[in-house]
């Protein structure tokens, strides 16, 4: 065969993509990266404690002040604060499970979080929606619905976070539309907002429905979670406190996150937004296991600074790499699954908001983290998703999922004899070595255009955030749902007309 | 003092940058990551010496050939073929210096390449150059000009390379252009083209008198680098063996890079390139100490994939990434300080440009390379230099070299009196800790823009892109040249007019 008839027909071949890496179950082959000495993280851990046993936390529900009293906490009524002791947190810590089985709405979905482990997550949480054909907006149940189309396509985002708020839906009504979503347009890891026991009672009550599960099978295992913020510093407020205990007695999984910007609610150092960041977190994980022990919890932390100029909150900055860095120490220490983010500050989808974006995302990756929240779209420090970054994100992430799945180095891979078959000044394109392999050898772009500056010029300049438009509109345009009972459907329509007709579930604060 | 009074002022101080990190001689902090296992490694290299021995290497220049004889190798001089022995590399890597010495125009632009260190260089050696003022256009001396200034002005850029060629100065004379606007705008290590011994005799000449220094002082450490790329598959041409024992009898570096894309001039697989990069890397080692035992060498590799459908090569791929590692762990084997390269195929300074050049990036500094090359302004896969993409790069490189830095974890730096100090809810703003920090606590940066959606849009909705117009223009605008003996400026123009009177050097092949 020619080389030019090898050529063409390796070309030929290719143009339609044969590669097939399994991105679902993702180990991290990072090598951990350590910020500071293990003794400091020592003295961190120590002054964490402190924060914990002297200075306390304020618990603003009664029933979560209760449970840390009945622990053996010391309480103050009067002034709402809770003095937990070390030894409460070390019981916490031995009966929090080191893995978490996440059932999903197909068995190929499931996650194990844990330690080693890796999982992405798309932006989440913002109250404005932005693409290029729309613009800027507030969030809408469509935007909600178009964003979970997008995520349930790719394989490499792992679960359905609230992407964007569906603004244009009353808050008594909110959850029912969201995780009707999220049960009919995906089959991944639901999310529930941690908004007061009504709303969670409702959600666990949809997806145990729908999901076809007894009230045991339901709490025997995570399948559904939600996201608990403290109020830095030091404060946990009355829905994250219901929804940990909610969701700790019902089995399922709560994902710590204290939200502690340097500077800001939280100590301008590393260290010290870390020893902060640690405390907060170690007394929602204390509350999780007194309310059940063995509950699964998630430890997370999401730390980076603000510009001292303006007290904006930055993303994607060293120093968030570096919490990043301690945070993994710590979870590490106390031996939980954990979450991390990335994210951006930028404005719109430039080459600022790739670069935060993915800076942050390799702090997360070498920090060794479970599962990377905001890995995907996130612009305006969260108050808005893009519909094109998530797309110019999640490219990112599967090379990094193509990186997990490891380099071959077999000796047909170091190909003694494809060197002996190419002469000095030859080249490979029709070697035999290369025939074999050619259709499936490289990781294939969904957005990125290698073409030259003139074929590229001839098709109109595109850069890759207009690109991007046409990505999510086909993948939007083309969506297949995943397969339901039509029983079950129905069901869960039935509920949300029901529960509507009742006035609905209002947010509690 | 009141918070509001503590973050005003916090503010009004932090207006002008205060922070000092010095990025001029970095370590590289972070683990290196393995691709293959060390008995992989070991293949990979005894491949290596099966290519080097077997196949043979083909060595255009006869003076090469002759050392090659002479050294022990197998020689026939009539398809220029050269069989190089294991034993003739394991000399010459016993005599390749570990750590090199870089001689600047001054002494805090010196640099030490080793394993373990780290330096950066911006994107090298393109036709084109691109801004969003004039476009794109070939490359001219104004644009290398100004691209030196660029580079002169932020310490994380350690050397000076050959950004854009000056295609408006014919090529007889191009080089004395060149290196005089390194010697006159930059105080940082300058290149030297290999394009023939005349060219490379009149650059050591430039260099060495307007160094001020004796032949001997001259060649006891290098005060100029050259890159060698070899004709991969397996061929030394002309002036790339010239340049290699031009630059050892001189003691001057060479910096080794086989230039192996995947599935074109290399097999198609990481394994397969990387065995012959390898092979090509250190045949050219090794003829550098045949022609001067102890020179100078950079061990190095330049190894990505194509585009199988269309042949286009691709940069900060997946591919391109583990190529990397591996590399790193045979520049770890033979001991040898060793660059790597990131880059991008991206047309334009977007999202995809940011991601690729970011994931090359980061495929580097696992890999621990000592220099990394195209690490900022690099698009096209090499075809154009951006000035836009140079600033948007170096912001990433300056947040490495914050990384490169550290993070302080004293006790004050865990800050448990300003964790006392403020009360549940309050915040950081005014604490004393706060206030003791906010001038220099946090990296600056070039280019990124943290402020909000309302405050960016008042200001014109500028992405980065085109912010980075602005911060070019000023580094051009307000550059200020190192200083300079006006009689070794008289005499370094005196040479080249009198050179090109002679009629200049032309390039060989």
């Amino acid at each position: 065969m020619s080389r030019r008839r090898g050529r063409d027909r390796a070309r030929e071949a290719a143009a339609s993509p044969q590669r097939k890496v399994d991105y679902r179950n993702l180990k991290n082959p990072f090598p951990p990266m350590n910020a500071f000495t293990e003794d400091r993280i020592e003295a961190l851990h120590e002054a964490s404690m402190t924060v914990l046993e002297e200075l306390g936390i304020k618990v603003l529900l009664p029933e979560a002040r209760r449970l840390f009293r009945a622990g053996g906490a010391r309480v103050d009524e009067t002034s709402e604060m809770v003095f937990i002791g070390r030894d409460m947190v070390e019981a916490a810590l031995s009966t929090a499970p080191k893995a978490i089985q996440l059932r999903a709405g197909a068995r190929h979905r499931d996650l194990e979080l844990k330690l080693g482990n890796l999982a992405f997550q798309p932006g989440a949480g913002a109250p404005h929606a932005t693409d290029l054909v729309r613009g800027r907006r507030p969030g809408s149940l469509r935007d909600f619905q178009e964003m979970v189309k997008i995520t349930q396509s790719y394989d490499v985002l792992h679960m359905v976070p609230p992407l964007v708020e569906a603004q244009d839906i009353p808050m008594h009504l909110r959850h029912y539309a969201m995780t009707e979503t999220e049960l009919l347009l995906s089959d991944k890891m639901p999310f529930l907002y941690s908004r007061g026991t009504p709303q969670v009672m409702d959600g666990f009550e949809m997806i145990r429905e729908f999901r076809g599960l007894s009230e045991e099978e339901f709490q025997a295992e995570s399948h559904c979670y939600t996201i608990i913020n403290t109020n830095s510093p030091r404060v946990i407020d009355m829905p994250m406190a219901q929804g940990l205990i909610d969701f700790a007695r019902a089995g399922q999984m709560s994902v710590v996150t204290p939200f502690t910007l340097m500077g800001a609610m939280a100590p301008i150092t590393v260290a010290g937004a870390m020893a902060l960041s640690h405390a907060e977190a170690l007394s929602a994980i204390t509350l999780t296991q007194l309310a059940k022990p063995g509950a699964p919890v998630c430890y997370g932390t999401f730390t980076s600074n603000v510009d001292m100029k303006s007290g904006a909150p930055a993303f994607g900055t060293p120093e968030h790499f570096s919490a990043s860095l301690v945070a993994g120490q710590l979870a590490r220490r106390v031996g939980l699954p954990w979450r991390c983010a990335g994210g951006s500050a930028a404005n719109v989808n430039d080459a600022q908001a790739a670069n935060e974006t993915q800076f942050g995302l390799w702090g997360c990756l070498m920090a060794g983290a479970s599962v990377i929240i905001h890995s995907a779209g996130w612009l305006e420090g969260g108050l808005t998703v893009s519909y094109e970054k998530i797309i110019t994100d999640l490219e990112v992430l599967q090379m990094v999922g193509e990186l997990c799945a490891g380099t071959p180095a077999t000796d047909a891979d170091i190909a003694l004899d494809a060197l002996r078959e190419v002469q000095p000044s030859g080249h490979f394109f029709g070697a035999t070595h290369t025939m074999e392999r050619f259709q499936d050898q490289f990781y294939e772009p969904v957005v990125a255009d290698w073409s030259n500056f003139g074929t590229w010029t001839e098709r109109g300049s595109v850069d890759a955030n207009h690109r991007a438009t046409g990505v999510w509109q086909r993948v939007v345009d083309n969506f297949q749902p995943p397969q339901h009972d039509p029983d079950r459907v129905d069901a869960l329509k039935s509920f949300i007309a029901r529960r509507t007709e009742q006035g609905g579930a209002a947010p509690e604060s």
